[in-house]
């Protein structure tokens, strides 16, 4: 019988490398044999990254607080039920880049949601499932805001000013102090040389450990 | 000062006459010198109209029924919050075709969807507001089923079974039963000169009474 993979999320403000940090987590997963996904949130499945489309599209109508909260819960609900929970359950690894962290420190610390509406939605979507491990990129918001820019056009959620980011790192750092067994931090502000060799030695921990 | 409008929704399965009888009380509305605006959910606003084409759109993938439900309500918070709670507090009536009824109805008897999750999500966006009228068009399933047909090719929802509208016109029933002072009951299946007789005389005692 096949073990239930688990389900390792990756989170962080803009340009912290969550993206090189997911590829070098999967490229660890492969040199140790272990079969796995690579996915994102807002997305997943064809439906939920049209949902992300609706998202992201910068538009002239403002987007109510809550409109923008159950869309990202309604792409949740289909990328969890049609793809990672499947995947999980076949023994394979899920590597996903954000997850409900991310609503909690973008909607609720960034926007100023209040976080028990979020909690309801995610106790409605989700039950008890959660992230088995959360990798937390953590640098300051100076940092990210600088190598994120040389990346080209800013989106929608981009456009918005470094206090926003400021309040949406504090929240990332306050759930990691609240839940330090399943959040495991690593100073993105180091060299990339340093972050790759911390989410390396990281993973493989990870998979000895399972 | 200007009082506040009225919101008046038209209910009911496939095929009795929604529209129809949108537009006679939207006439009825004229003649009395009422300002009114006509709209209809999902939609309603450019936003929410693009999550109704990604809820209609045919597609491959099977859609979780939460997230069909989150993005009736994403579409929601967002008709509600920038179109329909200002006309309301310009003075202006609502008449909307469809509103959270028809999740109860559609999504909760029609799917199976636990009705307290669809309450959960209806205090989520609403708070207290309800509206202040329901009108249900009632007819026999296959009295619309047969009219529908009649207007072209059926969408995602309408290729549903006859079962299926008929578990939705019970819960529409047993909500009018619940609610007798919101909902009003008008008999569908008489003919469209008698159906818009009632309507007319309902939405002129509205006028009267407000």
């Amino acid at each position: 019988m096949t073990s239930r993979g688990q389900f390792i999320t990756f989170e962080g403000t803009e340009g912290v490398g969550k993206s090189t940090q997911l590829a070098n987590a999967a490229d660890t997963l492969k040199t140790l044999d272990v079969d796995y996904i690579v996915t994102r949130e807002p997305g997943g499945t064809p439906m939920a990254e049209s949902i992300r489309d609706l998202l992201l599209a910068p538009r002239d109508e403002p987007v109510n607080d809550m409109t923008e909260l159950l869309l990202m819960f309604a792409a949740r609900a289909q990328h969890l039920h049609t793809r990672i929970l499947p995947e999980l359950e076949a023994g394979r690894w899920v590597l996903c880049d954000r997850f409900t962290d991310a609503t909690f420190a973008y909607q609720g610390g960034g926007r100023g949601v209040p976080t028990e509406r979020i909690a309801q939605l995610e106790s409605l979507v989700q039950g008890s499932f959660r992230p088995d491990h959360i990798i937390l990129l953590d640098a300051p918001v100076e940092t990210g805001m600088t190598r994120a820019r040389h990346r080209g056009e800013l989106d929608r959620f981009e456009r918005e000013a470094v206090a926003f980011f400021r309040r949406i790192r504090q929240t990332y750092l306050d759930r990691a102090t609240a839940d330090p067994v399943r959040y495991h931090i690593v100073d993105a502000g180091q060299s990339l040389e340093m972050v790759s060799r911390d989410v390396v030695n990281l993973i493989d921990g990870l998979v000895h450990r399972s």
